[in-house]
């Protein structure tokens, strides 16, 4: 399987218990400097609920307990570089604080995240996994 | 975007009215001559939904009409030919009766599906379309 192929990434959506979510800002290009959900490529060889956990601890220091299937995002003009497929998930955290790591200058719990325009089509996957909780409860 | 990254492929799970499943018999290996879901690679450009409906016209010759995401399979071990994450969708079809074409060289509805032995991981899959129906009626 040689031939050109979508890329895979996946991205965690993590609210608090005070309802903040928890976005990086970008060290790289696309969207340098902007606020994002914690996330990246997934690695040949590994499954995606790895692959989100392997991110979120990288940019945020924070571990992941529980992981659930938000949806998949796979428009081909999602991102700039190319075409990249993202599967979301709403991840339950184990207690802590985060602190940046790895491709983020900041790791935090913001309130303001309703305000924010966040790189990529992740205000979308916020929208969607806030209706999934909504449904849930 | 140029290193090896796993490759991404769709499955339908289509039921009849009558609780039968659509299966194809898959033409090339791995599985060769074995039922499977209709399904295969999302091309560079193509949304997942899209693959889907156009893996489903391929194979079957049926037109979906409205597809549900089941779940995300990213085993590395699930497809002997090297790391395949598949997106798998519950989906709802115009009526029509199957018509095998291009990698399938059957395609039925069948009655008899849980006795069947399905390639890759398509009982794992059919397994969960089946909890999900049962949740969301």
């Amino acid at each position: 399987m040689t031939y050109k192929n979508p890329s895979i990434t996946v991205d965690c959506v993590v609210f608090d218990d005070r309802d903040r979510l928890l976005l990086i800002r970008r060290r790289n290009p696309p969207f340098a400097g902007q606020f994002a959900l914690p996330g990246g490529f997934v690695d040949y060889g590994e499954t995606t609920e790895a692959a989100a956990r392997r991110e979120l601890l990288e940019e945020t220091g924070l571990t992941a307990k529980d992981l659930r299937l938000i949806g998949v995002y796979s428009d081909p003009k999602r991102d700039p570089r190319g075409h990249t497929i993202s599967i979301a998930y709403l991840v339950v955290i184990e207690d802590g604080a985060p602190t940046a790591g790895d491709d983020a200058t900041e790791a935090q719990f913001r309130v303001d995240w309703r305000e924010l325009e966040l790189a990529f089509d992740h205000n979308e996957i916020v929208r969607d996994a806030v209706r999934m909780r909504r449904l849930k409860r």
